[in-house]
């Protein structure tokens, strides 16, 4: 099953489902009308919202009509919860080498709470609020959970996989390692994120639903500069070990958002990366010094997810453009 | 004017208007469904819901019933952000030498964001999975926010607290050090806050709002001895300049939480503690260690806020049994 929000009266927008090939659409209206509806009652609506997308796909649904693109919003527009990991291991070393930090002591995952009252939408202005704070961009992948009891482990944690997005966590680098070094973890690097207008059940992504990870292809383009085209393949954990992570002390609300964090591959200097700062990283590995500037103002960040055998972009395009945010 | 949530068939309650003197309430029925429709429609519902309170104060309302404190929830049973601050120095130096942690440098607020898809309620049995755990208490105050923009100064920032609150911000000790130490923020170490059952409009507690702070006393018991009767003086930074530092790059929605971080003496010998930590780090420097165990399942948490010129706990009364979450 495909799903997007489109813009609507309400903060949550309009539940619309999205036919397999994403050419047309027919509005989930009578079976729920928020994708936070459809997961908070989901064992009731997911039999409905089914037989809609086959009888969309076979053209005998009532109402179909082209996908909107451009009015497309965030998937879950807001979320009562979203926890980022960092469960590529290559973008952590690069990243503590960047920014000269000391290596994180842990086995478990790496995992913050972050702000969830605004995602923005695949083609939504970014704002920032100055130049100087670093402006960067990270692609990644994540899941969208059911209702999830405190202590699910990660055997049990696999059915509580809903949907399947891609995210783009926005960073301020500048800002980024003073609040690390508090402990606190990221209050002001870390504004609202941007999701692709696309969320997948798991089941449509076939094989590449591997092991609990996402195994496609993350392609980012800096304006026309192809920046990366990464493998998803080389995450420490699973979505599912995540997720238990997260419910070892606390219940997570059905639509709580999980992130990956950035995408990342250890060939990087074959495959490019998904985030400016770990460009840096190498770039200072190598030459001694970053040469890649942060993002400036009127500046475009496309990105997509590909997979082997599928023709579209899994979660569709996310083509946002950087702006100031004093200028709105 | 004072606010209370009633519980409800909706996840947000019903939203209440109580009496000045605390012992009757009206419903909002008709003004505001719930908090958090209050919070969101602010301007054109403060007005109704003054006069209400108004007409609830002299007698005149219609529906008056004694405020039914046993089925008050949390004033909002969930938020879209909660941003908890760590503003009381004397709190933070205790907590560092009792963990070893090195001082943290920053001249910024402290603050990060933690669970809100769940506030308890001030009677909820909360809920823990292991005693193993360290399970303490920090019992804080806090400010509810009107919608921020970005940038918002500290100066603009005091016309942004729609609400006064009291926190209790449970946390698992044994966890946190470990999740501090990546600093990522703590995601195990800190499941759902409680909220005390009233919420209030600056005004209800005159010149208590000082310097954008809560000048009141924070009393707390474990079970019947008194654990600590704390004024709430010391806080580095007002919630104007909590606000101002959350806003830096991000726009806040209404009902953003913030809280002031456990309140916290100089004169602890004196005032006892907010929570079992800070008294084990005491300890520790008068005994050479700890001697006050954290919590176990079956014990009982009490606390409240008494402020000068007032004959009752500002926000009500907290009183919570802990729980084995595998027992429910």
């Amino acid at each position: 099953m495909k799903l997007a929000t489109e813009k609507s009266e309400s903060p949550d927008g309009r539940l619309l489902v999205v036919s397999s090939d994403l050419s047309s659409t027919v509005a989930a209206t009578g079976i729920a009308a928020s994708l936070q509806e459809a997961l908070d009652r989901w064992d009731a609506v997911s039999g409905p919202l089914a037989s809609l997308y086959a009888a969309l796909n076979t053209g005998d649904a009532l109402g179909i009509r082209p996908l909107p693109w451009q009015q497309l919003t965030a998937p879950l527009p807001r979320a009562w919860q979203w926890l980022d990991g960092s469960a590529y291991p290559s973008h952590g070393e690069l990243m503590q080498r960047a920014y000269d930090l000391p290596p994180i002591e842990t086995s478990a995952p790496l995992m913050y709470q972050g702000m969830s009252h605004e995602f923005l939408g695949p083609y939504a202005d970014v704002p920032f609020p100055s130049e100087e704070d670093g402006i960067d961009f990270e692609c990644e992948l994540g899941i969208i959970t059911a209702r999830v009891p405190l202590g699910t482990t990660a055997r049990a944690a696999r059915n509580c996989v809903r949907l399947l997005i891609q995210i783009n966590d926005w960073s301020l680098r500048a800002l980024a390692p003073a609040e690390m070094k508090t402990g606190f973890g990221w209050i002001q690097a870390k504004p609202a994120c941007s999701l692709a207008p696309i969320a997948l059940t798991p089941d449509e992504i076939g094989p590449l639903w591997r092991d609990n990870r996402i195994c496609a292809t993350v392609e980012v383009w800096r304006g026309a500069e192809a920046f990366g085209a990464v493998p998803a393949t080389e995450m420490a954990f699973g979505f599912d070990e995540l997720i238990a992570h997260a419910a070892r002390t606390r219940a997570l609300c059905p639509g709580t958002v999980i992130g990956s964090g950035t995408v990342s591959s250890r060939a990087h200097r074959e495959t490019g990366s998904c985030c400016i700062a770990e460009r840096r990283a190498i770039e200072k590995l190598d030459c001694g010094e970053p040469r890649t500037p942060f993002l400036r103002f009127g500046e475009r960040v496309r990105c997509q997810a590909r997979g082997q055998g599928f023709a579209q972009p899994l979660f569709g395009v996310m083509d946002q453009r950087v702006i100031d945010a004093h200028s709105r």
